[in-house]
């Protein structure tokens, strides 16, 4: 059985049990979450919110790109999102590995945001998002996930 | 006490009970899924997965934009990542509005990445990743959520 038919057989279990069919679309926190695609890192539990609560945006690093800023623009404009937290976490991949690195490892030229300074990273997000055109008023924190303890610091 | 007061107090609980401190940062499946940020989609969970297994991609519709593709070349080059399942989903946002009506709710002229063609947005999108410069041997599969019962299709 390859992995795929493993995870399609999950789904079907998962599907049995499924009880979520009515939820809307809009998240119901008005919250979005950007946060890196690690697979230690799991956005809703960690800041204890339910399906349904928020939209949760992921790639390497949970760095602001144009990508997240299309996405933030949909989820508040669009789906009523008023608050927006961008989680960096510790021990990340776009920290450990220099952009030079990582265009080595791929074998490509693009830049992928690494991270040379994580608070200045954090800092720069953040200030992509509020200098975005979104609704007025729409609140949007910079936070620190610890993937050894589970913790959040709020730093801006 | 504002949300974000709410959200760090319901974090310091989860931390309390915290037992994935020791969790290898190379996903253990090899896994990375792309999927869209809506508030009702728990990527893990669908596919039966648990904390570590797999990258978690999300942005407006799950779209594979620039964003997704370098991050998949981290995934892949870097943290071992072998499988990649590409999920779109019914009822949509980014299928009810077009990229037209998407500017003009938002106010900006960028390309949003709306989806006119469920099937033939997924085809592109798996598309786009098999054409990426990804290790060789590396499986891409394209699949949709159904949000009313909690089953994935595979499609490609």
């Amino acid at each position: 059985m390859s992995v795929f038919d493993e995870l399609l057989a999950a789904n079907r279990a998962y599907a049995e049990g499924f009880g979520k069919g009515d939820l809307p679309a809009p998240p119901a926190r008005h919250l979005a979450v950007v946060a890196c695609m690690d697979a230690r890192i799991l956005p809703l539990e960690v800041f204890g919110l339910a399906p349904g609560d928020a939209h949760v945006l992921r790639n390497a690093g949970g760095r602001v790109t144009d990508d997240v800023l299309r996405s933030l623009l949909v989820s508040t404009h669009v789906l009523g999102v008023r608050a927006i937290a961008v989680v960096h976490h510790t021990e990340c991949g776009m920290v450990r590995n220099s952009d030079a690195e990582l265009r080595d490892a791929t074998g490509t030229d693009i830049e992928f945001h690494a991270i040379a300074d994580p608070d200045a990273a954090l800092r720069d997000d953040v200030e992509r998002v509020r200098a975005a055109p979104l609704p007025e008023g729409t609140e949007v924190h910079g936070l620190r996930y610890d993937v050894r303890t589970g913790l959040l610091e709020r730093l801006l």
